[in-house]
């Protein structure tokens, strides 16, 4: 097998929105096709905001059965929690000898903080704790342990990428020897815009996300509180300017598109219609996920082991990668 | 063995000189009889400054044999490499996420770090890397890993000793459970002040020092370098302003150093006298180790099988705090 690799980092803050599945789970999961593909739960992350064991021992469950449902294949790719990798944490040790204090002062995270802090009249620092001050490194080793070749990020974590490449680059340069690979972020194709049900772009931060697995009837409940106008059934409708059929789009093959879109245009068909026909497309393509993802909650040790296997096989890339490095740095 | 735990670290930094001897490692060693002691070679902290492969290893290696030739006993105390502990990385990763930003930026080292470039006009993180700015982090996971109750420290660490006390407490106090034993530092009595060759304090920042292992012939000709005043050999010399007396009184047993008083105030007796006295003492302490010293640096697979064997058993203790850390966070 001589495919690239790609990493991707799972956080387990919380069940995936229809936005999370359209914009990272399907493309993530498709790169699988092409790419030698590595996934893994980043439950040392969730460490910094997650202080309830209970939850987050929940959560990293959940998203893993989450992916696991949406058709992530632990025969095809590696899929691992962060904490069976141990050897990410010496790695983060190392990279913090190479990381100028000033680069992680310019991360854009740790930026948005203080300026939040300052804003609101509190010392820069307030709320910071070390963890997510250094949040970059971490991410930094999560990625070089494993010499992927690409990282599939949206825009706001490209910084990230680009910090890992400064950090690799340091410690190579000063070893003049490649001992990590440098990575080279993957922003995929567009998605489409997922809106939420006001409009805005679906985010848990705007409280106006559809979750993934909601049950059928809480799901159809759910997709009738899209925001529309008050058009009445008799008047025809502009399907370019409607949350309904923005979603729609994203989820409906294109002959159903053209069906929906004509009722549309020609009038006589309400909101509750549009809704329906909406419900149905979201359905279609989550009922067997859905299922899938229900009957994993009740099969932990499965997933547990399925994790286990997979930090099995992500351990020996590990320790490959720090037993390069520790020949390179003189600890050995 | 009921006994209490007390750590030391050792950072590999450079062959100890006398200073650090009577200061440092006498009294370390002294605690072995009393506690249940663990030594380890803080080597990752060492990589913050030594970015030389060879010099890291070798100092890591040299610096082992120094503390066996001056009489650790690896069958009484545990002795390993922070390095092939790797628990400690874990440990520094969670601590991080209790640890607020604003401790570590009111850490001493940090701010004369700061105030150093502050002064020269520099930017204020000019040459600061992040391992050095959470250096009390990793200092703190050594310790709290190994349920120390004591830490022997001089009094500029005597910080990190409460650092890592609020970092420990503050994750115990989030799980309301005491997960890591709080630690104390201790202050050994006070050794009697070892001066340089110029008389003040020895040390490497003062370039005054006489290194530890110095050849027999290598050792008198340094130690006739002592700075002292221009005295005739007739004028009676006051033992009580002297640097050659100073040392005189770390190295010698209460009975020579009365007889070596006598001729200094008696009169008729030259620095060269002096000076050669001094150096039968110290050669006295130190031949033994000297030897066993030279004869450990033909060793190097001993020596290294010695600090494997140390690790293994440290990471028997180690591995039951990460577990019970794991538990207690939600990550096991």
């Amino acid at each position: 097998m001589n495919k690239k690799v790609s990493l991707t980092g799972i956080k387990p803050t919380g069940m995936p929105h229809l936005g999370n599945y359209i914009g990272s789970i399907k493309p993530a999961l498709e790169l699988a096709h092409d790419y030698d593909a590595r996934y893994f739960i980043a439950d040392y992350h969730a460490l910094n905001q997650i202080k309830d064991p209970v939850k987050l021992k929940d959560m990293t469950f959940e998203v893993a059965a989450a992916w696991l449902a949406c058709g992530l294949d632990p025969n095809q790719v590696l899929f691992y929690r962060q904490s069976d990798v141990p050897e990410t944490f010496e790695l983060a040790i190392a990279l913090m000898a190479f990381t100028p204090k000033g680069l992680m002062n310019r991360a854009h995270a740790y930026k948005a903080l203080t300026q939040k802090n300052a804003e609101e009249g509190n010392p820069l620092d307030d709320g910071v704790n070390i963890g997510l001050f250094t949040y970059p490194i971490l991410m930094a080793a999560d990625i070089l342990l494993f010499d992927a070749d690409l990282v599939p990020v949206g825009n706001d974590q490209l910084q990230h990428i680009e910090m890992a490449n400064d950090i690799a680059q340091s410690l190579n340069f000063n070893y003049k020897t490649e001992i990590l690979k440098l990575p080279q972020p993957f922003t995929h194709k567009e998605a489409g815009l997922v809106v939420g049900l006001d409009g805005r772009k679906m985010s848990k931060s705007y409280n106006n996300e559809i979750s993934l697995f909601l049950p059928e009837k809480k799901l159809r409940k759910t997709i009738m509180k899209i925001v529309t106008n008050s058009q009445t059934i008799e008047e025809p409708k502009d399907p370019d300017n409607c949350n309904v059929f923005s979603l729609y789009k994203v989820f409906a093959t294109s002959q159903q598109q053209s069906e929906l879109r004509a009722k549309y245009l020609a009038g006589g068909m309400g909101w509750g219609h549009a809704k329906e026909a909406l419900f149905e497309a979201i359905n279609a393509q989550l009922k067997a996920p859905r299922e899938k993802y229900f009957e994993l909650l009740e099969r932990r040790d499965y997933v547990d082991k399925i994790l286990l296997e997979g930090a099995e096989k992500a351990r020996d890339i590990a320790s490959q990668t720090i037993s390069r490095l520790r020949k390179s740095i003189g600890i050995d």
